[in-house]
């Protein structure tokens, strides 16, 4: 591997081992799996999916979809229904089993309205997060928007999905559990009241926070968390997952030495790793942590050392002495990223250990 | 223009008057104008920039640095120079005025051994942001440095260059000005010691803020901001600018409305805006705020309108009522960028408000 630029370096071994592991606990609870692939955003990654038997998957925008489509026939775009991209839902529609999110009644009537081919529909619940969907109890809405449904020929109601975006501030089994549950609570009282009308409506569900750690997953029919494909040091935090389990690293050359500062600046910063950080233990703010170097790729974090400040290109890494001394200029630095969905969203790449670029997603212009 | 998904949209008039505006104040302070193309990142910029005479540039990678090189003959990388592009250093060296930047031996070392062109030197100094370079004091090193140049064949030695980076923590020109003149003195500090022997030496300096409000820059040479080319919400809260000098907005799909909440949901988020914040007066964290749209582009900001959360893709924008009303579904909503350097790297593309697409950077790989 020759790298003299930021890279992020992918670990095969690790990424699948977290694919099997999901898949696992997925059987395990008689879920159905609908991996998000937001985080890796690669079809050579989705092909390992593939071969364990995963068919279908959520991406997190309609120009994703169309990426994902030359492999995948089953596809949710987990976001809400964006309506001016209506020339690329009816060229999917007519092509694969799309499944979009609806939370209102003018994009509905639009989608009715406009549609070439049929969709299938999930009305997006609001369970807690507060971000998007319909309030759990606001079924008024949601009658309204099941009965428009049904008089739509191309408009096919498949069932409820909500985001526990909240267990991210979790720390913690105790915490995420806690969120988990209670999300979870309000979420199954819409499948309660509706099933008796619509007894094959499934309930989609899963943040990478609870689907890695809660074990109670009752009346909830599908699971479609993203990041566990790689996790990060953010799912370390909240508990998710160990760092032995963090997939991905940005690899970054050194470009100066401090010693007098105990720092070390590396070519890698806000447009490599994303501005994303994390209260860390007793070192403030922090947006990465340094993992140590391996023959075969990289082992735990070296202590005390972290990503203390970056701005456009620059990674400001605070070190001990005793580790410090370990690098020269023109070396490269492993860092842990704080959110690897980011990371690997700035950078539109993706390379394996044995030195192999993979096929990525880069957006539609 | 047929908006369909997240776009940033570049005034052309405004962006051209910031060039204009700051190119004026450079001939009337008699300081020579290099100004860093880090934030607008495209070659069709740069030729507005040529057209008003302007010879010489700053970029933030040798890819960069590659990416201009089709356009402009004598470019600063101004980064610490990163020793593993040594091949790229080379073609760019053989090709046009290059110039580096260096803080340690090491890299000298190599420089002195690898090169097989002359390029031109800057010797980083920390005048007291503490983010890479020597300390201005540091006359040891200096020295030594200082030496190694002139006994080197390919190494040209031009001055001194520092980032005063502090002042983007400012607010107001009493503030800035402050920074700026306790960081200037220090940085001629260097210039005092070094002009006897090198009399051709020259001092560059220059962060948006200190160019665009300071006036005092006597002993300073060449002056290379970048962001005033299109400024942002951080500098109008620095001072730096009014609002109608904001060159760019990200314009936003609204994809649901939230009226009880007081809220709208737009496509639009973290891997567009980037996730810097900023503490803005009332309203806590901000990543953005809103522009009213006009027929010819954008007015001021609409007022307690911003963006007060995002993730991956969705960004949540905070209204009052009637201000929300005249939004629907499908409509376009415009958000000034808090950094705009990061929102242009993070969407690799600008287009105009009459619909042209720029030619954009889109790095090496």
């Amino acid at each position: 591997m020759n790298i003299i630029r930021p890279t992020v370096l992918l670990d095969e071994f690790k990424c699948k081992e977290n694919i099997r592991k999901m898949q696992t606990r997925c059987m395990d609870m008689q879920l159905s799996f609908r991996p998000h692939f937001k985080t890796h955003q690669s079809q050579d990654v989705g092909y390992w999916f593939k071969e364990l038997g995963v068919s279908k998957i959520a991406v997190s925008s309609l120009s994703m979809a169309h990426y994902f489509s030359a492999q995948w026939d089953d596809i949710l775009v987990a976001f809400p229904a964006n309506i001016l991209e209506i020339d690329l839902i009816n060229d999917l529609a007519g092509r694969i089993r799309l499944s979009l999110l609806v939370e209102s009644m003018d994009t509905l009537e639009f989608l009715a309205d406009k549609l070439l081919f049929p969709i299938h529909l999930f009305i997006k619940i609001d369970a807690g997060y507060h971000r998007t969907g319909i309030r759990f109890d606001h079924f008024n809405l949601i009658d309204k928007l099941l009965e428009k449904i049904k008089n739509s020929g191309n408009l096919n109601f498949t069932g409820f999905l909500t985001h526990s975006g909240d267990t991210y501030r979790c720390s913690g089994k105790h915490e995420v559990d806690h969120v988990h549950q209670a999300n979870k609570k309000r979420f199954i009282e819409v499948k309660k009241r509706y099933l008796p009308h619509y007894p094959d409506l499934i309930l989609s569900y899963g943040d990478t926070p609870s689907a890695s750690i809660s074990d109670d997953f009752e009346h909830i029919d599908e699971l479609r968390p993203g990041n566990f494909v790689c996790y990060d040091v953010t799912q370390v935090h909240i508990g998710s997952c160990g760092f032995n389990q963090i997939a991905v690293v940005l690899a970054c050359p050194v470009v100066s030495i401090h010693k007098d500062r105990g720092e070390i600046i590396v070519y890698g910063g806000a447009i490599h790793l994303s501005r994303d950080f994390l209260n860390w233990r007793d070192k403030g703010n922090i947006f990465g942590l340094i993992a140590a170097k391996t023959t075969k790729g990289w082992g735990p974090p070296i202590e005390n050392a972290y990503v203390s400040s970056i701005s456009q290109e620059h990674g400001k890494i605070k070190m001990e002495e005793s580790e410090l001394i370990k690098y020269k200029v023109g070396d490269i630095l492993y860092i842990y990223p704080v959110h690897s969905c980011l990371l690997i969203s700035s950078m539109r790449s993706l390379m394996t250990l044995k030195g192999e670029k993979l096929n990525m997603y880069e957006g539609l212009s």
